[in-house]
């Protein structure tokens, strides 16, 4: 199920190359990689997973209120983080030159399948 | 100097509420905020200093290339950062309602002038 909606979000954009569910500890669920992919996404998951926590306590400090999502954009990747609850994101990374706009798209319009799957 | 487009980048995107030229280490060169502006640009730069560094050490790790931009979308707040050398970054705060391609644009063709300026 979530490798359904995983491969979808990748397939689905432009310069999209992998996508990973992973919770908040850095371990990840299931992911989904194209085979040319020059990245390993539970290497980038278990990175981000630090600087995701790092996001939301300043986020809090500041009363900003929840991160819904994180964009970074890199030399030689993007990587699109999206929240999906208290516990879990989807990291989705792509080319410097993908459709990110599509990315945020695929990630806003598919992440609540992947939530419903985990409640 | 640095006020003229920090002012600049505000007053072009609709939704811009405030924004900053800070150094790595967390202390501010210079900023602008609206007089209406719900946050303090100051601590959310200082904050978001430490978010940057785990970026930077994450992608130094993922032989990413360096980092050129994050976006941080939250409830009440989005945050976008640009890094502008290795040493300055510039923060720009606005609501959630605004134009985040606009912001993007704005802080891409006026942060060569802080860079000019700073060199």
């Amino acid at each position: 199920m979530f490798q359904d909606v995983l491969k979808e979000v990748v397939d689905g954009t432009e310069g999209g190359l992998a996508t990973l569910l992973m919770d908040f500890e850095g371990i990840a669920v299931d992911s989904y990689s194209k085979p040319n992919a020059p990245f390993d996404i539970n290497t980038i998951g278990a990175e981000f997973s630090v600087v995701i926590k790092s996001i939301q306590r300043a986020a809090q400090m500041l009363e900003a209120g929840n991160t819904a999502e994180v964009a970074i954009q890199a030399e030689k990747m993007i990587t699109l983080i999206r929240v999906v609850n208290d516990s879990y994101f989807v990291a989705f990374s792509m080319s410097p030159d993908a459709n990110i706009g599509k990315a945020r798209y695929m990630l806003r319009t598919r992440v609540p399948a992947i939530l419903k799957e985990l409640s």
